[in-house]
């Protein structure tokens, strides 16, 4: 690490639309960013490039009757700098991070539909498995951690302290470590880092951003064993 | 200052939609947010209740045939917490604070169509006079300075170096200070302050929430010598 010598690590941040009901959490999407930038990083955006399950309005919780595409949306949050997750070439980067809103159990894989039957994705299924390929570190936040249970088999991860998802990531072959809004679990085995967010829904801005930039550094770190 | 005795300080924040080139310019919404909750106060999220000027692809920088509304886009970042800008009240609030994005020239007043002409949507001008009245202090971010500039004779501000915009603000009658991406104008007369953010269009997320952090520390600071 860096993938190129004297080049700053470069982590991938998949997302999944912008907004927190229907794609990626907006705050969680920006602190990411930031403390990639934080910690002398570089970032590069991808998201899948197809439809959402859903649009939500965010203003009285109800279904729209619009239909958006992952990509335009997540733009948004990218400010234009953002590529089809199909394009995902693990060999250009150290780490991947994926940002959490319920748009990650909706259109990054079947979990608002499927529960413990939850399935990734095609493209966020291989861009998972080229990570691990290479021994590069994985990091989810909020309800995104599913994702990787469904990708990654006996991975130890927490989406915080809710019961019923813990149960379904147990069913998924995962194993569940209760924690508080600052926790923040490493797997070493797997390489990967989770931190629940605003799984804790009055979670304040302050207590995110400190979460999001330790589990960014203890990705970075992860990613200086990388292999290839 | 705060408004209720024991209670924070609360900064009410006007966004103009969701995403940099038709409404609010995500990153700066979010690290306003994150600076008002590090400096211990609260916030409460606004937005006119009217269609968005354009909706704009952000992967392609092209209009798109769609139609949606500035409060129900902008709920995606303040995550449904979030009122009409028309229900606005000075005296629960401490300071407001304008995000920039393209939204603000568009949405929140007519700078995007008349440019030196400018004038602010009602609801604008009218939190803007109220805050005024009570002698407590205003923030802008990136180009939402044309928006206190329209509202505002004689304020003083920056945008940053751009020489087009700046000679447009003199135009609206207002003072232009040229500064670097790290630079934060105090107007101590009017209780204006700005920093021009994505102005600088490739400033890093760590530069851009330092300077947004000094703008609410500032904001915050002027908010102690307010009358009402």
């Amino acid at each position: 690490m860096p993938s190129k010598v004297g080049a700053k690590p470069s982590i991938a941040v998949v997302l999944s639309g912008c907004g927190h009901r229907d794609g990626s959490e907006i705050h969680e999407a920006t602190l990411t960013l930031l403390a990639i930038h934080r910690h002398g990083a570089d970032y590069q955006c991808y998201a899948p490039d197809r439809g959402q399950l859903a649009v939500i309005s965010h203003l009285t919780s109800e279904n729209m009757a619009e239909r958006r595409n992952v990509l335009v949306e997540a733009a948004r949050i990218a400010r234009g700098q953002i590529k089809p997750l199909a394009a995902f070439n693990a060999l250009a980067h150290d780490a991947l991070i994926f940002p959490g809103g319920v748009g990650a159990a909706m259109n990054l894989c079947d979990y608002a539909e499927k529960g413990g039957d939850c399935q990734p994705l095609p493209e966020v299924a291989q861009a998972i498995a080229a990570m691990r390929t290479a021994g590069k570190p994985i990091g989810a936040l909020c309800i995104a951690p599913v994702v990787l249970a469904a990708a990654i088999g006996g991975v130890t991860l927490t989406i915080g302290n809710d019961d019923k998802v813990a149960a379904d990531l147990r069913a998924m072959g995962a194993h569940h470590e209760k924690t508080g809004p600052d926790g923040v679990v490493i797997d070493k085995k797997f390489r990967v880092v989770t931190t629940p967010c605003y799984m804790f829904d009055s979670i304040r801005l302050d207590t995110l951003a400190a979460s999001i930039d330790r589990l960014v550094a203890a990705v970075l770190e992860l990613a200086k064993e990388s292999v290839l």
